[in-house]
């Protein structure tokens, strides 16, 4: 440490500007459980190898130890000078161990420390966001079984197009963020490879044994380019993306939530505890909670787009631009984790109106479709049929009424091939013959289920 | 105030999930001196217009005063379970003045409140960013009349191109900096109108004097439709998009800091307070400053297209989605102005190499140009005198010379029109015929340097 | 020209990479009316000024007049080799007049050629912005005064808050549009100075009249700065960002129009000439134009981001990947004009169910607001009143039916100062005392009509 | 079909606004090929299980073949009227087959169509980005073999910092794009499901053999949910995501391109093929196609916001909104596909200066930390030997040397430890010392090389 207390300082004349200070304070000191873990693997690699004597190497475990618990007492406070957390536990370690502190740093830059402590934290975030969606998953398999029966209008373009149950419905979130989790997955396994030993950007000199580094610190291999693995930042983008995607996912699910719960729709009312009011208006009972996870899709979306910018154009290797990848980690992960948990206690706490689905279920002719198939059935080409019941939708909206309350010698002037029991196509019958893998049938939904508890 | 200690709990039967709690949660604690302030002005002309006694008025006025009071001196603590700034001043309100605190919030609502706070807020940050560019511009200018005669390369594709002066290249941020400044300046003029009096969506029923209050919170008008008044985000999407085109321009000049205080092109030092080192490679001298502004200009792009999704979609008039704006302009703001002020100290702290940049302005065939246009003086069409000047660039590529250093016979060999005054274009002559507005002759340079001054 | 057929081939032993001819070609073919009028003025000023002969001005003039009409008339085909539709215009010009055609170029550089053709693109697609928003802010005009008494609900977080009328809902509109149109027209303002004379980027040793020529061709002035003049695409980013916040209004007026023409909302029906059918459900009417106007909101914050994205980190002065801008400009326009337009066209054929948005209006305690107001007058402080209509409003919620079939006893109970005028507070009664300047009373929304039209 | 030529026009009284048409036409012409196969395979398992005669299905298949040649002949012109693809081929299959086309739309929807088709677009092209890309390693990998010895500075904060290879340069883009490569593998694993059965969102009432025609088309299995089959559009966002990425890789390599052509850097020159020329300035040779690679970074990031912020908060299940899916994909693929070829013919025609890379290798003091690692190898902590060796820099800066031009005595000065020996450090034994996995020293650039190879 130079008497600047900073890591770099031998060689400048005058101490860095204020200015310059503040513009330069990275998003890092949340961080020291990733670096200590690192750091008594190094050490003890150093010693393990030679490069350091073993008792130095023991001293600097020990203190790193002491260090952590210091942190994880909160004692240690932060002190803007000593700039990042690297420094941070260096100082702390050398008010404990004194000089030996100083061998820590062999064959080890902060960039690759970075490096390494990136990898860690969004490895962490990866696990928790699969093991927090797929609690969710659960618990949307949990409501799709329990509602695997009960009909509500599918939509398309918001209109009601044909019955489906809400079990159904609901599963395709389940689908949706199955594949976030893969994608969680994917990143996790792509980033897990050990930087350390690639140095500032061109490696290190001494002998180190980066196989047992990788090991201890549960890294499934080594990186193969020094130069790469200091300014590689894919994984931070994929994490952000693999982010995105799934609070796009939630967006779309909040917006059902908001329309569902509207007078208009009157499909679900909010529990109280996740809805609030109005401070001027008493009746009021807002779906903030989905709202919120809706407008912060925005904020995911700019982190994404932020650090993809930021790594537009960069030469080799490591670039200060990079500093910016912590924060927009934090950021995302500070929406995405806490969306999937509120989502994992809202959903079982929504009221659905399930009386008002099934009635929806057969409204706005959502049986045309089955009407039309009554006629193939009975031996009509499909775009003829289709046809023949755009007309009696026609003709129902000119009365005003549903299809099944047309007379039957509407049907029959239509076509000859109607009997009277088209007037039996109802919301159920429609659903059980939809009896195909993916389909809305209540034992398609039962099994679907099933199927996605079994991937997790 | 409800027992809950919200101001819309009236109708929830049970309390508001922890986990709403702080989903929910806003970024609006440093607003206090907008709402406050728009409270005093409230308060007093509910007590002119006799919608509330002129006592109870005075007594607000006195004693948000006195919060204001108590928030300067650092005296009032946030707590997440009053969940807004606004209930923060209402409870402390409260608590000076007791029951005719609740006057205060007669016709008006939570959603113009919140309005009136981002437009201040905005408008107040366009103050500032104008004032700072203004400085930056100043910056600049003297800079550019410093170095109004010093020769450097002018480039196009990183290729030199032609001869520019150091003055007239930094005056092309200054022009960059002044369209970023009328931008803001744009922005504040169009969001200068009082929304106060929209109420939570649908306006007042009292008789409020919407003029008074505007004029005494410095608007310009009132807004003209309520529904408008309480969702439009207008103006922080065209806040950011200023701050990101204005980082953009920054980035641009840090690229070119960067690339010119390489060993390579070895045009500029950094100073000591404005560059950092390394933990591992004592020589290194890097341009962290300007490296932080370029890659947080991803940071900008995020904010802006973040604002710009949550907007997308999002039906009238008020929904909680919005919440996100302040951050987004937070962040921001937290960028811009820090770029703004430190560029305008690293600036004139900059130590150009001048004789280097002069002799490489004169490499790399950069008078090439000057010798077509040479012969277009004597009556060749240009297209002609370029394709003559490149057969000459060929040739002394092949001889590894300068385009100066190639005998007169060459010359007359690709063309009789050559005499031997070609041999005398330089630098400085080609400076100096580029005297036209806008060009780099140092006599054009002071020239536009007055000018942009005189708009400031 | 050279034997390659490029402009800048002289000095280039083999000829470009077919590769390379596919990656660099651009979007500009569309362009030559502008590159015309520029090269007309330019020739005609060249002669002016004696840097090249009358005669040949003239000759060049007369040429280019020919060439626009053979443009005009579809005569001349796109030849990738010929690269840019300035060569293209070059050689086309040569095949007319020969020889003399070569001195066109003479002081001038295909940057400030391109800057130039950009600007006068973006003024223009400015222009037709602007013409086309105030045509539809005259739509909603006429709509609003239609509608200025026709009750709807006021949502907030899509739930009914208090009542408004559909032209109040419709003039909110008005204003974001008439927003979006001073933001092309700042735009415009500022892009509307001739860079015309920068060259490539070190200005011209010729003594152009830039004066002349940017009066010839409607600026307002000239560029300061030649490095700026040939790098500057803040318009582009400036067109782009007010393009952007236009389709965000669309898209919010598109939710709405979507979520109107529900089977559940059931407030309007689509015409049949702006909806789209199914091929598989007969009785589908879906809301295509206002689906697709929400979903290239994505297009416009893609160009967007796009532009930014791509000027970040460019150091000065021309670097090719400018080159995106014209398509990024041509694929934003081709989203925005024609929303604007069918938008136009569409909204005065929508068949609103005005009865059925009345009795939505008064519903969902819509009122609750009012019968606190109804308190406050009577001396109640708003909070109090708030928590009093609070308890009105669970218990009609628990009796399953409005405020206004509460029995007066229950009010009585809740506070002394109700009376029996309550029951009168209706959504008429509530409209009507919203009577401030950007309120819902009847004549405050011709008022705001009025004044909103006066602007245009 | 109707009279209109629509396939969903039953019900429409009047036909098509015009706008509309143009408004709603979408980007599917090229998509043919997939639609074709998917009916060809569908007609077949319809007959199959005798949905439909197995003499119809015959009948159609050997239509859809004949229609398949007229296309591939480009005999079947675009009719605007016929608005989708899928239109086109059943009305060129009903000129061929007559009635019996009809039948081919039973128990299928435009809905599974557009999503089988949109499947099978992106994998293909996914396996288009895989195959390029491995081509482009292999490339990468011969140039890293060719240069494994080449010594280069390496660079951070684009300051020289420590010596390594060309080839080890080249090889972190190896790495890079072996990640991309990876994650278009995983993109087409999570989309390669069969969304076929899926119906218009409700799945088919007929009993399909869906396993059947996923086999047949190449698919791993069937979708397990009809709503999410028909809205879902993650694979073209993650390929999008995937595809930002790649480029955002190949604007690095694009930017080092840029800066190593510069007449200061001086790393390597141009092959004609891959540059362009100045229609002004007749010396220039413009690193083009690096520059475009690099600026049209801002398209992909673009397409990749632009398709989230179309999915943002769209309720389940089909809405026209989802139509902008292709149009990005197709913008995505024509950037990224033909960069990576045209980057696989450029790099290995680059011309590097191998000699002035060497010089530069050993230059800008980047040998002190092999200096300081000297220290360290004598006993001295690394801390300590940082500092030392600052202030030698910090002498040979005062002196205007290179550290290897110090004399002994000022080591000696600086510390004991040194002795004659540290004269020695060179370039060579620098990068032979880097001898760990990862490491610049040359028999680890070609096992790293060799590793890479083994992965494709």
């Amino acid at each position: 440490m130079t008497e600047q207390g900073r890591t770099w300082g031998g060689r400048f004349a005058s101490g860095m500007d204020n200015l310059t200070e503040d513009y330069t304070a990275g998003a890092d000191r949340d961080l020291w459980p990733f670096d200590i873990a690192g750091s008594i693997v190094h050490a003890t690699m150093l010693g393990r190898q030679g490069i350091i004597p073993v008792d130095a190497a023991n001293q600097i475990v020990a203190g790193l130890e002491d260090v952590r618990g210091a942190f994880e007492r909160g004692e240690i406070a932060w002190k803007p000078e000593l700039e990042d957390i690297h420094t941070h536990i260096e100082v702390a370690l050398r008010e404990r161990i004194g000089a030996a502190a100083g061998m820590l740093h062999t064959a080890r830059s902060r960039n690759d420390q970075v490096a390494l402590m990136n990898r860690m934290l969004v490895r962490g975030l990866c696990d928790d966001a699969r093991s927090a969606l797929g609690n969710l998953i659960g618990v949307l398999c949990d409501l799709a079984e329990r509602h695997a029966s009960d009909p509500m209008p599918g939509y398309t373009h918001l209109q009601r197009a044909q019955p489906v149950t809400l079990g159904h419905h609901l599963l395709a979130y389940g689908e949706m963020l199955w594949r976030d989790r893969e994608r969680f997955a994917d990143c996790r396994r792509r980033l897990n490879v050990l930087p350390l030993g690639s140095g500032a950007l061109a490696a290190s000199p001494y002998p180190l044994d980066r196989e047992f580094v990788s090991g201890e610190l549960g890294f499934d291999g080594v990186t193969r380019n020094s130069l790469d693995a200091v300014s590689d930042r894919d994984f931070i983008a994929e994490f952000l993306a693999a982010c995105s995607l799934t609070q796009v996912h939630f967006s779309r699910l909040a917006e059902e939530i908001i329309v569902w719960s509207t007078a208009e729709f009157g499909f679900l009312r909010l529990p109280d505890g996740f809805a609030t009011g109005s401070s001027m208006m008493p009746q009021k009972k807002n779906a903030d909670v989905a709202e919120l996870a809706r407008g912060r899709t925005g904020r995911l979306l700019g982190e994404l787009i932020g650090i993809l910018t930021t790594l537009k154009g960069l030469p080799l290797s490591y670039n200060r631009d990079l500093q910016e990848d912590k924060l927009a980690v934090k950021n995302a992960a500070d929406v995405v984790l806490p969306t999937v948990a509120i989502f994992a206690a809202m959903l079982p706490a929504l009221e659905f109106n399930l009386p008002r689905m099934r009635e929806a279920a057969g409204g706005g002719f959502s049986l045309a479709t089955d009407v039309a198939d009554y006629l193939v059935l009975k031996g009509m080409p499909f775009r003829e049929a289709h046809g023949v019941v755009g007309g009696l939708v026609q003709e129902a909206e000119a009365r005003n009424c549903e299809l099944a309350d047309l007379p039957i010698d509407v049907y029959r002037a239509a076509s000859a091939l109607f009997e009277e029991d088209v007037l039996a196509v109802s919301v159920d019958s429609a659903l059980a013959a939809r009896d195909i893998p993916g389909g809305p049938a209540p034992q398609r939904v039962l099994q679907a289920s099933r199927e996605l508890r079994a991937l997790l």
